[in-house]
């Protein structure tokens, strides 16, 4: 790695205190950044650089995953952090960042290598790109690169518009867009299960799979989130981008190199594979839901539309869930299910792999009853990690009787890297492999498109579902003969999964 | 199930003590026993009902697997046992037997169902079935059967004779040739598993799979066998008949139909169809170990030649190792690999299939060094059962790196049947699934027969090992590029699987 200087815009900002500085700190301590350290934080108001240093401490002694000592280190770390006070829409600002940026380069020797880290409002990336671009910030002897978060825009056009502003100043190989779902273990995990792993490699196909379950529940509601998220909802929240890479992710071909941009062009494959949406088919193969009061563990919670800061009235969806296909030799005939929403019975992100079961006809030994449970292979991301197979084995205590058991890797719950550092340490190495290319972002607006527009124009109900259930029925009846596969509830034996009954009741009430 | 009379010879033998009584007691507690039980015992020395009860009960309290309380239904369950004289070479010792059996399924009301029990050694057996045959036992108006047990002969001619002699009295159908192997939960679980898991049904061929290890290892020495150890050797004792029947149960085709006489059927054709040994080969796939003196656990234990009872100069092999070729579409060009032996590290019987690595030339990413371990599909049958299959994932503690985890399914230690309960259940029910059809036997002898005449006329070589070791250093050369699987010594880390060194030191000795 070569060293670089770090500079972040937003560095007041919650990201920043929570995710970013963490990172650093962890990634400092485990001596994975080369050279010496230099983060210049970049806000709208005045600070000192002790400030801006007591509250990069601060975050640390809340967030970081280690404990913070008081040593000799930590105080070289905290000694990397400047402040410089910025306006953004300012062009003599950034000049007044590039004296402060070449200044340090020289009083520290670094190859004049430069990380910017927008951690702001994407409302701001344009103008930011911009002014870097015409100060003489990007203009560097070493490389420059681009750290950017979701959301990329809010539809397929405005997603267009801001990466034209982006690409006025950066080239696409310099732009990071971190995605956190692709910075954590088990998901960067697929990248590698199948082609390291013959036996999956063999099973990973429509010849042997029905059907891929890819899950990710939140129990929390809203939150503080209410003025962001009644204008996004789960749709651009969580759908278009994790939930759409995750898919990428578990159906990409095995790359047999693996260079990022292998990767990449694997991912692009198959987002453009997918099957669009007409606009009157959007109903069929998508459902939103919203949730209404209901209990959790106990406790009764409120309905959406009656949290702090959501309109009485808001038709937003907290549930989306989506029926896919794949138009590739290896996913023919396979559908996959996503689906993600708030205030569900369980947190978790799970994909779910059904495999077919060939032998329906199979002799029907008196003492064996049909039917026999289908194997599935789950892929436990988050809040645990695991894989697990579920194989149907005899119970000798019933003299026989075939049952599904789960043979299980729960990796116990080791200190590992937060998606952050992952992600950090990755840029720093410019290796893109985890980051979303323009093209998926792109592709992925392009087929929720339709999804959007049939919201817009009320085509596509939204379904209430209650607090703490596993979300409306509706979603259950998009996978026709098959079923959602979850855990147990809590108690149950833990070696068997059982299927989701039917959610009761609901109310549907036509779209907005 | 119909309800019969359970005539035991040898009934105060160890093996009716230690098994067959507490198999019974076991049965009948879990209420699998339909109608009045009636088990007539038999024995050279006169005892009484009294005497004879007495010693089930103790037998049981000593063995069972569940406590022994004194209740009614215990009571009950004594009363049911009587006791015969018997000389086996008495014709008329067999006529008051069978005036003792009608007397009892009149006085019980049984129907003339008659299981007859050789718990005596097979020198007896012919005699036995002989004199059932003449005194009348044998005509029955409902069914009657015969359970014996190895060794079925000491090889492939005296097999066959012993065969004769009970045809003479008993067809085919009607002999349940007992090999407790089969009656492992785990053992019966292999006939299910594929058919009923299409993940494994499409991995279990030469496609995917580059080598199938069977190892049957004991800690024990010769124990108090060393009368008959000594002339039966791990081959007659182990190999011929336990390890084979694993090997048929591992490799036979997945019946589609699984009548008990399909997986026989499958079964013969997988011994019919494993490559013969010529003469001249024969030390080149089978390694004949003893073991020396060594430490185990921290203690010195003797060399087998100085055991008490065996001979100092004894060639008998305690180890067997042998490499097997199955010539059939499925299997061609995978080897088998099977051993068994005494004083070896671990005590442990399992299956280990090694899956193919067909990304060699996968692209070496620089942080991810290759090799990787390959795909392994582990089956304990035990001491501890169990299934676990090895992943290659990527360790997040160190940036991805790959490294081997194993998913397992290890079913805690449920309380369940032994295998003589499912055994005897099975031989009462009629259903011959799990034991051992003469053909199997008879090819099984075949098989094995050159290794026989290549020991005695000393062309095959016995090897020494330290007793505490995993086997002759030759037993690893039978590999060629590939390694014995086995468990991490105790202490480590669970998740992890290794190659076995190479045992040394060694001396090779000629055979006898």
């Amino acid at each position: 790695m070569e060293s670089s200087t770090f500079v972040l815009f937003g560095a007041t900002g919650d990201l920043a205190k929570r995710k970013i500085f963490p990172a650093l700190y962890n990634l400092f301590t485990d001596g994975k950044l080369s050279g010496p350290l230099s983060v210049i934080g970049l806000g709208r108001r005045e600070l000192t650089n002790e400030t801006f240093q007591r509250q990069v401490l601060d975050s640390l002694r809340t967030f970081s995953r280690r404990p913070v000592e008081d040593t000799a280190a930590l105080q070289n770390f905290l000694q990397a952090f400047e402040y410089s006070v910025l306006d953004v829409g300012r062009p003599e600002d950034y000049v007044k960042l590039l004296g402060h940026v070449q200044r340090r380069e020289e009083k520290l020797g670094l190859p004049q290598n430069r990380m910017f880290y927008l951690s702001v409002g994407p409302e701001f990336f344009g103008e930011i790109a911009g002014n870097i671009n015409a100060s003489g910030l990007g203009n560097t002897k070493g490389w420059k690169r681009l750290i950017i978060e979701k959301p990329f825009g809010r539809d397929l056009q405005s997603a267009r518009v801001l990466n034209e502003s982006l690409s006025a100043a950066f080239a696409e190989e310099e732009i990071f867009r971190i995605d956190h779902f692709l910075g954590k273990p088990m998901v960067q995990n697929l990248e590698v299960l199948k082609y390291s792993n013959p036996v999956l490699r063999a099973l990973w196909q429509n010849r042997y799979i029905a059907n891929v379950q890819i899950t990710a529940s939140e129990t929390v509601g809203v939150e503080e989130r209410a003025g962001y998220y009644d204008k996004a909802g789960a749709l651009r929240d969580m759908f278009q981008n994790h939930m759409l890479q995750l898919l990428m992710m578990m159906a990409m071909q095995l790359p047999k190199g693996s260079t990022p941009e292998d990767v990449r062009s694997k991912k692009r494959h198959v987002i453009r594979s997918v099957r669009p949406l007409l606009p009157e088919e959007v109903a069929q193969h998508v459902v939103r839901g919203q949730y209404a009061a209901g209990e959790m563990r106990g406790q009764q919670v409120p309905a959406y539309t009656a949290e702090p800061g959501i309109a009485a009235t808001s038709q937003n969806e907290t549930y989306i869930a989506a029926r896919l296909w794949i138009e590739d030799p290896l996913w023919n005939d396979v559908p996959f299910y996503i689906r993600t929403g708030k205030r569900m019975k369980e947190k978790s992100t799970r994909i779910v792999i059904e495999f077919k079961e060939p032998f329906n006809d199979v002799h029907n030994k008196n003492r064996n009853k049909l039917p026999l449970d289908p194997n599935l292979l789950v892929i436990d991301i988050g809040p645990h990690e695991g894989i697990s197979l579920t194989l149907n084995t005899k119970n000798p205590l019933q003299h026989g009787k075939l049952e599904p058991v789960s043979i299980k890797h729960e990796p116990g719950n080791p200190d590992v890297p937060e998606a952050y550092e992952n992600l950090i340490y990755d840029a720093m190495l410019g290796d893109a492999t985890f980051f979303a290319h323009w093209e998926e972002v792109e592709l992925s607006w392009q087929w929720v498109q339709p999804i959007i527009e049939a919201t817009a124009d009320g085509s596509l109900p939204l379904h209430l579902y209650p607090a703490g259930s596993n979300g409306p029925a509706a979603a259950d009846q998009l996978l026709g003969e098959f079923h959602w596969w979850l855990d147990e509830p809590e108690n149950a034996e833990p070696a068997r999964v059982h299927r989701t009954a039917g959610i009761e009741p609901e109310v549907i009430r036509p779209g907005a």
